[in-house]
Protein backbone atom coordinates (compact mmCIF):
# COMPACT_ATOMS: atom_id res chain seq x y z
CA UNK A 1 0.00 0.00 0.00
CA UNK A 2 1.69 3.56 -0.93
CA UNK A 3 1.88 5.80 2.19
CA UNK A 4 -1.34 7.45 3.20
CA UNK A 5 -2.46 10.78 4.47
CA UNK A 6 -3.37 11.24 7.84
CA UNK A 7 -7.27 11.20 6.77
CA UNK A 8 -6.93 8.11 4.60
CA UNK A 9 -5.03 6.26 7.42
CA UNK A 10 -7.89 7.30 10.11
CA UNK A 11 -10.69 6.13 7.33
CA UNK A 12 -9.00 2.54 7.25
CA UNK A 13 -7.76 2.22 11.26
CA UNK A 14 -11.46 3.18 12.03
CA UNK A 15 -12.96 0.75 9.38
CA UNK A 16 -10.38 -2.38 10.74
CA UNK A 17 -11.45 -1.47 14.78
CA UNK A 18 -14.88 -1.52 14.12
CA UNK A 19 -14.97 -4.75 12.33
CA UNK A 20 -12.84 -6.25 15.02
CA UNK A 21 -14.33 -5.85 18.22
CA UNK A 22 -12.54 -7.39 20.96
CA UNK A 23 -9.72 -8.00 19.01
CA UNK A 24 -6.16 -6.84 20.19
CA UNK A 25 -3.83 -5.24 17.51
CA UNK A 26 -0.19 -4.61 18.22
CA UNK A 27 1.02 -1.21 17.26
CA UNK A 28 3.72 -3.12 14.82
CA UNK A 29 0.63 -4.65 13.26
CA UNK A 30 -0.71 -1.38 11.96
CA UNK A 31 2.99 0.44 11.69
CA UNK A 32 4.01 -2.07 8.80
CA UNK A 33 0.53 -2.95 7.54
CA UNK A 34 0.12 1.22 7.02
CA UNK A 35 3.22 2.04 6.13
CA UNK A 36 3.64 4.56 9.04
CA UNK A 37 5.84 5.52 12.15
CA UNK A 38 4.78 4.69 15.51
CA UNK A 39 4.29 7.86 16.04
CA UNK A 40 2.10 8.61 14.17
CA UNK A 41 -0.11 5.53 14.04
CA UNK A 42 -0.15 6.40 17.75
CA UNK A 43 -1.12 10.18 17.41
CA UNK A 44 -4.14 8.05 15.20
CA UNK A 45 -5.39 6.12 17.60
CA UNK A 46 -5.30 8.93 20.31
CA UNK A 47 -7.85 10.83 18.25
CA UNK A 48 -9.79 7.53 17.49
CA UNK A 49 -10.09 7.17 21.18
CA UNK A 50 -10.93 10.35 22.14
CA UNK A 51 -13.69 10.92 19.65
CA UNK A 52 -14.87 7.80 20.44
CA UNK A 53 -15.21 8.11 24.31
CA UNK A 54 -16.66 12.45 23.69
CA UNK A 55 -19.35 10.53 21.20
CA UNK A 56 -20.04 7.70 23.64
CA UNK A 57 -19.66 5.29 20.54
CA UNK A 58 -16.90 2.62 22.66
CA UNK A 59 -13.96 2.39 24.23
CA UNK A 60 -10.63 1.89 22.89
CA UNK A 61 -8.30 0.08 25.29
CA UNK A 62 -4.80 0.65 25.34
CA UNK A 63 -2.64 -2.57 26.25
CA UNK A 64 0.67 -2.39 27.60
CA UNK A 65 3.50 -4.77 27.75
CA UNK A 66 6.43 -5.42 25.64
CA UNK A 67 4.58 -5.45 22.07
CA UNK A 68 1.52 -2.56 22.97
CA UNK A 69 -1.42 -2.60 21.69
CA UNK A 70 -5.11 -1.52 21.18
CA UNK A 71 -8.82 -3.00 21.49
CA UNK A 72 -12.01 -2.02 20.52
CA UNK A 73 -15.53 -2.38 22.56
CA UNK A 74 -17.94 -0.96 21.31
CA UNK A 75 -21.02 1.10 23.09
CA UNK A 76 -24.54 1.82 22.86
CA UNK A 77 -24.30 5.62 24.73
CA UNK A 78 -26.63 5.70 28.13
CA UNK A 79 -29.07 7.74 26.43
CA UNK A 80 -28.79 6.01 22.81
CA UNK A 81 -29.77 2.82 24.84
CA UNK A 82 -32.49 4.13 26.60
CA UNK A 83 -33.93 5.31 23.69
CA UNK A 84 -34.03 2.33 21.99
CA UNK A 85 -34.81 -0.14 24.29
CA UNK A 86 -38.35 2.38 25.27
CA UNK A 87 -38.72 2.57 20.92
CA UNK A 88 -38.08 -1.80 20.78
CA UNK A 89 -40.34 -1.86 23.95
CA UNK A 90 -42.97 0.36 21.53
CA UNK A 91 -42.52 -1.98 19.08
CA UNK A 92 -43.19 -5.22 20.91
CA UNK A 93 -45.91 -4.33 22.20
CA UNK A 94 -48.18 -4.03 19.66
CA UNK A 95 -51.46 -5.90 19.63
CA UNK A 96 -51.58 -7.67 16.41
CA UNK A 97 -48.13 -9.48 17.80
CA UNK A 98 -50.19 -11.42 20.10
CA UNK A 99 -50.25 -15.36 18.56
CA UNK A 100 -52.99 -17.79 19.31
CA UNK A 101 -51.58 -19.52 22.77
CA UNK A 102 -50.98 -16.37 24.50
CA UNK A 103 -47.59 -15.71 22.19
CA UNK A 104 -45.49 -12.95 21.61
CA UNK A 105 -44.69 -12.44 17.71
CA UNK A 106 -40.95 -11.07 17.96
CA UNK A 107 -39.01 -12.90 15.05
CA UNK A 108 -39.10 -9.83 13.15
CA UNK A 109 -37.12 -7.50 14.92
CA UNK A 110 -34.97 -10.39 16.80
CA UNK A 111 -33.52 -11.33 13.00
CA UNK A 112 -33.37 -7.98 12.18
CA UNK A 113 -29.22 -7.23 12.24
CA UNK A 114 -29.56 -3.16 13.05
CA UNK A 115 -31.71 -4.25 15.99
CA UNK A 116 -29.41 -7.04 17.05
CA UNK A 117 -26.14 -5.03 16.80
CA UNK A 118 -27.31 -2.31 19.07
CA UNK A 119 -28.44 -5.46 21.70
CA UNK A 120 -24.88 -6.54 21.34
CA UNK A 121 -23.53 -3.50 22.11
CA UNK A 122 -25.59 -3.15 25.28
CA UNK A 123 -24.23 -6.97 26.15
CA UNK A 124 -21.45 -5.43 25.98
CA UNK A 125 -21.56 -3.36 28.31
CA UNK A 126 -23.23 -4.41 31.12
CA UNK A 127 -20.60 -6.93 30.91
CA UNK A 128 -17.64 -5.01 29.97
CA UNK A 129 -15.93 -6.84 33.16
CA UNK A 130 -15.79 -10.01 31.68
CA UNK A 131 -13.50 -11.79 29.77
CA UNK A 132 -15.55 -14.24 28.15
CA UNK A 133 -14.18 -17.04 25.77
CA UNK A 134 -17.48 -17.96 24.45
CA UNK A 135 -20.65 -16.92 23.97
CA UNK A 136 -23.11 -19.68 24.17
CA UNK A 137 -26.58 -20.03 23.70
CA UNK A 138 -29.55 -22.70 22.42
CA UNK A 139 -30.89 -22.94 19.20
CA UNK A 140 -32.81 -21.61 17.86
CA UNK A 141 -34.34 -18.59 18.24
CA UNK A 142 -31.20 -16.85 20.40
CA UNK A 143 -28.26 -17.79 17.98
CA UNK A 144 -28.54 -14.04 16.14
CA UNK A 145 -28.40 -12.07 19.21
CA UNK A 146 -25.86 -14.51 20.88
CA UNK A 147 -23.66 -14.55 17.68
CA UNK A 148 -23.40 -10.62 17.32
CA UNK A 149 -22.91 -10.19 20.87
CA UNK A 150 -19.95 -12.39 20.60
CA UNK A 151 -18.73 -10.41 17.87
CA UNK A 152 -18.80 -7.36 20.15
CA UNK A 153 -16.78 -9.71 22.28
CA UNK A 154 -14.76 -11.26 19.32
CA UNK A 155 -15.16 -14.81 20.52
CA UNK A 156 -16.84 -17.50 18.95
CA UNK A 157 -20.59 -18.14 19.87
CA UNK A 158 -21.30 -22.59 20.96
CA UNK A 159 -24.90 -23.65 20.66
CA UNK A 160 -26.36 -26.04 22.36
CA UNK A 161 -28.86 -28.12 20.76
CA UNK A 162 -31.94 -29.76 21.33
CA UNK A 163 -30.36 -33.28 20.42
CA UNK A 164 -26.72 -34.54 19.62
CA UNK A 165 -26.00 -34.38 15.89
CA UNK A 166 -23.81 -36.65 13.80
CA UNK A 167 -22.06 -33.59 12.10
CA UNK A 168 -20.52 -32.51 15.82
CA UNK A 169 -19.71 -35.68 17.08
CA UNK A 170 -19.72 -37.36 20.52
CA UNK A 171 -21.77 -34.71 22.58
CA UNK A 172 -23.38 -34.73 26.52
CA UNK A 173 -26.90 -34.60 26.79
CA UNK A 174 -29.40 -33.45 29.53
CA UNK A 175 -33.08 -33.89 30.01
CA UNK A 176 -34.41 -30.68 31.45
CA UNK A 177 -38.31 -29.74 32.77
CA UNK A 178 -39.58 -26.55 31.49
CA UNK A 179 -40.65 -24.24 33.81
CA UNK A 180 -43.61 -23.20 32.08
CA UNK A 181 -45.53 -26.47 31.21
CA UNK A 182 -43.68 -29.06 32.56
CA UNK A 183 -42.70 -30.87 29.57
CA UNK A 184 -39.21 -32.70 29.70
CA UNK A 185 -36.92 -31.99 26.83
CA UNK A 186 -33.56 -33.10 26.02
CA UNK A 187 -30.40 -30.42 25.23
CA UNK A 188 -27.19 -31.42 23.85
CA UNK A 189 -23.74 -30.21 23.63
CA UNK A 190 -21.06 -31.58 21.51
CA UNK A 191 -17.85 -32.23 23.76
CA UNK A 192 -15.57 -30.51 21.05
CA UNK A 193 -17.30 -27.15 20.89
CA UNK A 194 -16.46 -26.30 24.34
CA UNK A 195 -13.23 -26.42 26.05
CA UNK A 196 -13.26 -27.47 29.96
CA UNK A 197 -12.88 -24.75 32.03
CA UNK A 198 -14.00 -22.39 29.92
CA UNK A 199 -15.45 -18.88 30.88
CA UNK A 200 -18.69 -18.18 29.17
CA UNK A 201 -21.68 -15.70 28.91
CA UNK A 202 -25.36 -16.65 28.28
CA UNK A 203 -27.21 -14.96 25.66
CA UNK A 204 -31.00 -15.89 25.05
CA UNK A 205 -33.67 -14.21 24.03
CA UNK A 206 -36.72 -15.37 25.99
CA UNK A 207 -36.93 -16.66 29.49
CA UNK A 208 -40.24 -17.24 31.42
CA UNK A 209 -39.69 -20.04 33.65
CA UNK A 210 -35.98 -20.08 33.36
CA UNK A 211 -36.37 -23.96 32.62
CA UNK A 212 -33.90 -23.72 30.27
CA UNK A 213 -31.82 -21.57 31.61
CA UNK A 214 -31.56 -23.41 34.80
CA UNK A 215 -31.23 -26.66 32.01
CA UNK A 216 -28.05 -24.21 30.60
CA UNK A 217 -26.68 -23.99 33.59
CA UNK A 218 -26.56 -27.47 34.22
CA UNK A 219 -25.39 -28.68 30.92
CA UNK A 220 -22.23 -25.81 30.81
CA UNK A 221 -21.64 -27.44 34.28
CA UNK A 222 -20.89 -30.45 33.31
CA UNK A 223 -18.12 -28.62 31.07
CA UNK A 224 -16.97 -26.94 33.98
CA UNK A 225 -17.70 -23.65 32.72
CA UNK A 226 -17.45 -20.86 34.58
CA UNK A 227 -20.39 -18.96 34.06
CA UNK A 228 -19.92 -14.86 33.98
CA UNK A 229 -23.35 -13.52 32.99
CA UNK A 230 -26.16 -14.60 31.41
CA UNK A 231 -28.09 -12.05 29.61
CA UNK A 232 -31.56 -12.57 27.92
CA UNK A 233 -33.63 -9.77 25.92
CA UNK A 234 -37.16 -10.00 27.53
CA UNK A 235 -37.91 -11.66 30.66
CA UNK A 236 -41.42 -12.45 31.78
CA UNK A 237 -42.77 -10.30 35.14
CA UNK A 238 -44.86 -13.59 36.10
CA UNK A 239 -43.79 -15.84 37.45
CA UNK A 240 -41.65 -13.25 39.80
CA UNK A 241 -39.20 -16.22 41.02
CA UNK A 242 -37.52 -18.05 37.91
CA UNK A 243 -35.47 -21.15 37.91
CA UNK A 244 -32.41 -18.92 38.10
CA UNK A 245 -31.45 -16.23 40.69
CA UNK A 246 -28.35 -14.44 38.16
CA UNK A 247 -29.28 -13.18 35.12
CA UNK A 248 -29.77 -9.61 33.35
CA UNK A 249 -32.82 -8.82 31.56
CA UNK A 250 -33.61 -5.50 29.38
CA UNK A 251 -36.60 -5.55 29.02
CA UNK A 252 -39.90 -7.11 31.10
CA UNK A 253 -43.35 -8.62 29.67
CA UNK A 254 -45.55 -7.26 32.03
CA UNK A 255 -48.75 -7.90 30.35
CA UNK A 256 -50.53 -10.67 27.59
CA UNK A 257 -54.34 -10.51 27.33
CA UNK A 258 -55.49 -12.55 24.61
CA UNK A 259 -58.96 -11.54 25.05
CA UNK A 260 -58.18 -7.42 25.19
CA UNK A 261 -55.04 -8.00 22.78
CA UNK A 262 -53.33 -5.83 25.04
CA UNK A 263 -49.56 -6.33 25.87
CA UNK A 264 -47.33 -4.54 28.54
CA UNK A 265 -43.71 -4.50 27.92
CA UNK A 266 -41.06 -2.20 29.87
CA UNK A 267 -37.88 -1.29 29.87
CA UNK A 268 -35.65 -3.03 32.89
CA UNK A 269 -34.05 -0.44 34.80
CA UNK B 1 -22.67 17.42 19.37
CA UNK B 2 -19.73 20.06 18.98
CA UNK B 3 -17.77 20.96 15.98
CA UNK B 4 -15.67 18.24 15.18
CA UNK B 5 -12.47 18.52 13.22
CA UNK B 6 -12.14 16.63 9.96
CA UNK B 7 -10.24 13.82 11.17
CA UNK B 8 -12.94 13.22 14.40
CA UNK B 9 -15.71 13.80 11.55
CA UNK B 10 -13.77 10.69 9.49
CA UNK B 11 -13.79 8.32 12.46
CA UNK B 12 -17.46 8.89 13.38
CA UNK B 13 -18.60 8.75 9.54
CA UNK B 14 -16.34 5.62 9.08
CA UNK B 15 -17.61 3.87 12.18
CA UNK B 16 -21.04 4.44 11.63
CA UNK B 17 -20.96 3.44 7.39
CA UNK B 18 -18.99 0.30 8.78
CA UNK B 19 -21.55 -1.05 11.00
CA UNK B 20 -24.38 0.16 8.82
CA UNK B 21 -23.28 -1.59 5.75
CA UNK B 22 -26.40 -1.43 3.29
CA UNK B 23 -27.72 1.04 4.76
CA UNK B 24 -28.69 4.76 3.03
CA UNK B 25 -27.86 7.56 4.51
CA UNK B 26 -28.76 10.86 3.41
CA UNK B 27 -26.67 13.56 3.39
CA UNK B 28 -29.03 15.90 5.56
CA UNK B 29 -28.70 12.87 8.18
CA UNK B 30 -24.84 13.67 8.33
CA UNK B 31 -24.91 17.76 8.44
CA UNK B 32 -27.36 17.54 11.04
CA UNK B 33 -25.28 14.61 13.27
CA UNK B 34 -22.01 16.40 12.75
CA UNK B 35 -22.96 20.26 12.61
CA UNK B 36 -21.33 20.50 8.66
CA UNK B 37 -21.84 22.23 5.77
CA UNK B 38 -22.82 19.88 3.18
CA UNK B 39 -19.76 20.70 1.18
CA UNK B 40 -17.49 19.07 4.15
CA UNK B 41 -19.16 16.25 4.33
CA UNK B 42 -19.16 15.47 0.85
CA UNK B 43 -15.48 16.26 0.69
CA UNK B 44 -15.14 13.67 3.59
CA UNK B 45 -17.44 11.03 1.99
CA UNK B 46 -14.93 11.38 -1.04
CA UNK B 47 -11.72 10.85 0.76
CA UNK B 48 -13.39 7.54 2.14
CA UNK B 49 -14.88 6.61 -0.95
CA UNK B 50 -11.45 6.71 -2.63
CA UNK B 51 -9.48 4.97 0.10
CA UNK B 52 -11.96 2.10 0.08
CA UNK B 53 -11.71 1.67 -3.57
CA UNK B 54 -7.80 1.63 -3.74
CA UNK B 55 -7.70 -0.47 -0.87
CA UNK B 56 -10.20 -2.79 -2.03
CA UNK B 57 -12.19 -2.55 1.32
CA UNK B 58 -15.46 -1.85 -0.66
CA UNK B 59 -17.61 0.31 -2.10
CA UNK B 60 -19.24 3.43 -1.28
CA UNK B 61 -22.30 4.19 -3.66
CA UNK B 62 -23.35 7.36 -4.31
CA UNK B 63 -26.98 7.51 -4.37
CA UNK B 64 -28.22 10.42 -6.45
CA UNK B 65 -31.99 12.05 -6.37
CA UNK B 66 -33.60 14.91 -4.54
CA UNK B 67 -31.91 14.30 -1.33
CA UNK B 68 -28.96 12.21 -2.22
CA UNK B 69 -26.80 10.12 -0.22
CA UNK B 70 -24.68 7.32 0.03
CA UNK B 71 -24.61 3.51 1.04
CA UNK B 72 -21.56 0.98 1.75
CA UNK B 73 -21.10 -2.28 0.43
CA UNK B 74 -18.23 -3.78 2.45
CA UNK B 75 -16.25 -6.48 0.25
CA UNK B 76 -12.73 -8.54 0.11
CA UNK B 77 -10.57 -7.74 -2.20
CA UNK B 78 -9.72 -10.50 -4.41
CA UNK B 79 -6.12 -11.35 -2.96
CA UNK B 80 -7.84 -11.15 0.26
CA UNK B 81 -10.07 -13.59 -0.17
CA UNK B 82 -8.33 -15.70 -2.42
CA UNK B 83 -5.76 -16.11 0.57
CA UNK B 84 -8.52 -16.52 3.18
CA UNK B 85 -10.21 -19.14 1.60
CA UNK B 86 -7.11 -21.09 0.54
CA UNK B 87 -6.14 -21.13 4.66
CA UNK B 88 -9.98 -22.04 5.54
CA UNK B 89 -9.59 -24.77 3.17
CA UNK B 90 -6.40 -25.88 4.73
CA UNK B 91 -8.15 -25.84 8.27
CA UNK B 92 -11.12 -27.77 6.72
CA UNK B 93 -8.60 -30.46 5.56
CA UNK B 94 -7.61 -31.58 8.62
CA UNK B 95 -7.61 -35.28 9.18
CA UNK B 96 -8.46 -34.93 12.90
CA UNK B 97 -12.02 -32.99 11.65
CA UNK B 98 -13.14 -36.30 10.42
CA UNK B 99 -16.21 -37.17 12.49
CA UNK B 100 -18.04 -41.13 12.90
CA UNK B 101 -20.26 -41.88 10.01
CA UNK B 102 -17.81 -39.81 7.71
CA UNK B 103 -18.82 -36.53 8.53
CA UNK B 104 -16.64 -33.39 8.63
CA UNK B 105 -16.45 -31.41 12.45
CA UNK B 106 -16.68 -27.72 11.05
CA UNK B 107 -18.52 -26.40 14.08
CA UNK B 108 -15.72 -23.92 15.30
CA UNK B 109 -14.88 -22.45 12.08
CA UNK B 110 -18.32 -21.15 11.19
CA UNK B 111 -19.10 -20.08 14.40
CA UNK B 112 -16.53 -17.75 14.57
CA UNK B 113 -17.45 -14.43 14.02
CA UNK B 114 -14.12 -13.53 12.10
CA UNK B 115 -14.62 -15.99 9.51
CA UNK B 116 -18.01 -15.43 9.17
CA UNK B 117 -17.63 -11.99 8.41
CA UNK B 118 -15.33 -12.56 5.08
CA UNK B 119 -17.37 -15.14 4.51
CA UNK B 120 -20.35 -13.06 4.37
CA UNK B 121 -18.14 -10.12 2.40
CA UNK B 122 -17.57 -12.74 -0.07
CA UNK B 123 -20.89 -13.50 -0.74
CA UNK B 124 -21.84 -9.96 -0.93
CA UNK B 125 -19.23 -9.13 -3.47
CA UNK B 126 -20.63 -12.55 -5.70
CA UNK B 127 -24.16 -11.09 -5.40
CA UNK B 128 -23.50 -7.70 -5.68
CA UNK B 129 -25.32 -6.94 -8.52
CA UNK B 130 -28.66 -8.14 -6.98
CA UNK B 131 -31.12 -6.29 -4.00
CA UNK B 132 -32.60 -8.67 -1.92
CA UNK B 133 -35.09 -7.71 0.26
CA UNK B 134 -34.44 -10.97 2.77
CA UNK B 135 -31.63 -13.30 3.58
CA UNK B 136 -33.44 -17.06 4.09
CA UNK B 137 -31.59 -19.81 5.48
CA UNK B 138 -32.20 -23.25 7.47
CA UNK B 139 -31.83 -24.05 10.94
CA UNK B 140 -29.20 -24.70 12.46
CA UNK B 141 -25.72 -24.67 11.69
CA UNK B 142 -26.33 -22.10 8.59
CA UNK B 143 -27.88 -19.44 11.02
CA UNK B 144 -24.78 -17.68 11.72
CA UNK B 145 -23.34 -17.32 8.14
CA UNK B 146 -27.03 -15.98 7.13
CA UNK B 147 -26.80 -13.44 9.30
CA UNK B 148 -23.60 -11.98 8.95
CA UNK B 149 -24.33 -12.12 4.94
CA UNK B 150 -28.28 -9.83 5.95
CA UNK B 151 -25.55 -7.72 7.89
CA UNK B 152 -23.36 -6.56 5.06
CA UNK B 153 -27.06 -6.51 2.79
CA UNK B 154 -28.55 -4.38 5.53
CA UNK B 155 -31.58 -6.83 5.05
CA UNK B 156 -33.19 -9.13 8.17
CA UNK B 157 -32.58 -12.77 8.24
CA UNK B 158 -35.50 -15.49 7.69
CA UNK B 159 -34.81 -18.55 9.30
CA UNK B 160 -36.82 -21.48 8.21
CA UNK B 161 -37.40 -24.49 11.35
CA UNK B 162 -37.49 -27.77 11.06
CA UNK B 163 -41.09 -27.79 12.52
CA UNK B 164 -43.94 -25.21 12.64
CA UNK B 165 -43.72 -23.38 16.26
CA UNK B 166 -46.20 -21.99 18.56
CA UNK B 167 -44.22 -18.74 18.99
CA UNK B 168 -44.26 -18.04 15.24
CA UNK B 169 -47.79 -18.10 14.49
CA UNK B 170 -49.53 -20.08 11.42
CA UNK B 171 -46.32 -21.59 8.91
CA UNK B 172 -46.50 -23.15 5.80
CA UNK B 173 -45.01 -26.85 5.92
CA UNK B 174 -43.52 -29.17 3.53
CA UNK B 175 -42.14 -32.33 3.34
CA UNK B 176 -38.85 -33.17 1.20
CA UNK B 177 -36.61 -35.93 0.77
CA UNK B 178 -33.14 -35.65 1.87
CA UNK B 179 -30.94 -36.47 -1.27
CA UNK B 180 -28.08 -37.63 0.49
CA UNK B 181 -30.13 -40.80 2.71
CA UNK B 182 -33.73 -40.26 0.89
CA UNK B 183 -35.68 -39.65 4.29
CA UNK B 184 -38.09 -37.57 4.74
CA UNK B 185 -37.84 -34.79 6.60
CA UNK B 186 -40.43 -31.43 7.06
CA UNK B 187 -39.17 -27.71 6.76
CA UNK B 188 -41.64 -25.06 7.88
CA UNK B 189 -41.94 -20.97 7.35
CA UNK B 190 -43.99 -18.86 9.37
CA UNK B 191 -46.26 -16.74 7.16
CA UNK B 192 -45.49 -13.79 9.21
CA UNK B 193 -41.96 -14.31 8.56
CA UNK B 194 -41.84 -13.35 4.69
CA UNK B 195 -44.29 -11.73 2.93
CA UNK B 196 -45.59 -12.43 -0.67
CA UNK B 197 -43.44 -11.58 -3.66
CA UNK B 198 -40.25 -10.87 -1.73
CA UNK B 199 -36.28 -10.99 -3.35
CA UNK B 200 -34.23 -13.83 -1.55
CA UNK B 201 -30.83 -14.87 -1.22
CA UNK B 202 -30.62 -18.36 0.13
CA UNK B 203 -27.47 -18.74 1.94
CA UNK B 204 -26.28 -22.50 3.59
CA UNK B 205 -23.27 -24.16 5.32
CA UNK B 206 -23.20 -27.31 3.52
CA UNK B 207 -25.01 -29.07 0.28
CA UNK B 208 -24.59 -32.95 -0.46
CA UNK B 209 -27.47 -34.09 -2.94
CA UNK B 210 -28.90 -30.72 -2.96
CA UNK B 211 -32.49 -32.21 -1.40
CA UNK B 212 -32.61 -29.79 1.47
CA UNK B 213 -31.67 -26.59 -0.90
CA UNK B 214 -34.44 -28.18 -3.45
CA UNK B 215 -36.80 -28.28 -0.32
CA UNK B 216 -36.54 -24.49 0.33
CA UNK B 217 -36.59 -23.89 -3.24
CA UNK B 218 -40.32 -25.56 -3.42
CA UNK B 219 -41.19 -23.79 0.01
CA UNK B 220 -40.30 -20.38 -0.90
CA UNK B 221 -41.97 -20.85 -3.72
CA UNK B 222 -44.88 -20.87 -1.91
CA UNK B 223 -44.60 -17.17 -1.11
CA UNK B 224 -44.11 -16.45 -4.44
CA UNK B 225 -40.49 -15.61 -3.32
CA UNK B 226 -38.38 -14.76 -6.33
CA UNK B 227 -34.98 -16.34 -5.26
CA UNK B 228 -31.67 -13.81 -6.84
CA UNK B 229 -29.01 -16.75 -5.66
CA UNK B 230 -28.13 -19.12 -3.40
CA UNK B 231 -24.81 -19.42 -1.77
CA UNK B 232 -23.30 -22.49 -0.35
CA UNK B 233 -19.67 -22.64 1.93
CA UNK B 234 -19.31 -26.25 0.87
CA UNK B 235 -20.33 -28.29 -1.46
CA UNK B 236 -19.35 -32.17 -2.15
CA UNK B 237 -17.46 -32.98 -5.52
CA UNK B 238 -19.78 -36.07 -5.37
CA UNK B 239 -22.73 -36.34 -6.41
CA UNK B 240 -21.81 -34.26 -9.34
CA UNK B 241 -25.50 -33.44 -10.41
CA UNK B 242 -27.29 -31.69 -7.79
CA UNK B 243 -30.90 -31.26 -7.00
CA UNK B 244 -30.50 -27.90 -7.58
CA UNK B 245 -28.43 -26.37 -10.74
CA UNK B 246 -27.95 -22.81 -9.53
CA UNK B 247 -25.90 -22.00 -6.44
CA UNK B 248 -22.78 -20.74 -6.29
CA UNK B 249 -20.34 -22.73 -3.35
CA UNK B 250 -17.12 -21.51 -2.44
CA UNK B 251 -15.45 -24.79 -1.44
CA UNK B 252 -15.91 -28.14 -2.77
CA UNK B 253 -15.32 -31.15 -0.42
CA UNK B 254 -13.07 -33.33 -3.31
CA UNK B 255 -12.17 -36.69 -0.68
CA UNK B 256 -13.45 -38.10 2.76
CA UNK B 257 -11.61 -40.97 3.46
CA UNK B 258 -12.74 -42.15 7.22
CA UNK B 259 -9.85 -45.10 7.21
CA UNK B 260 -6.73 -42.95 6.19
CA UNK B 261 -8.24 -39.96 7.79
CA UNK B 262 -7.43 -37.65 4.56
CA UNK B 263 -9.66 -35.04 3.74
CA UNK B 264 -9.55 -32.90 0.72
CA UNK B 265 -11.37 -29.61 0.21
CA UNK B 266 -10.51 -27.05 -2.65
CA UNK B 267 -11.31 -23.48 -3.27
CA UNK B 268 -13.89 -23.46 -5.96
CA UNK B 269 -12.62 -21.10 -9.17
Amino acid sequence: MDKLKRSQRMVLLTKELTENPGKIFSLNYFCERYQSAKSSISEDLNIIRDIFSESDEGHLKTISGVTGGVVFYPYLGDRAEKSFLKELAKDLSKGDRILPGGYLYMTDLIYSPDILRKLAKIFAKKFRETKPDYIVTIETKGIPLALMTAETFGVPLVIIRDSSRVTEGSAVNINYVSGSNHTISTMSLAKRTLPENSKVIVIDDFMKAGGTAKGMIDLLGEFNAEILGMGILITTAEPENKLVKEYLSLLSLETLNSETREVQIAVKE
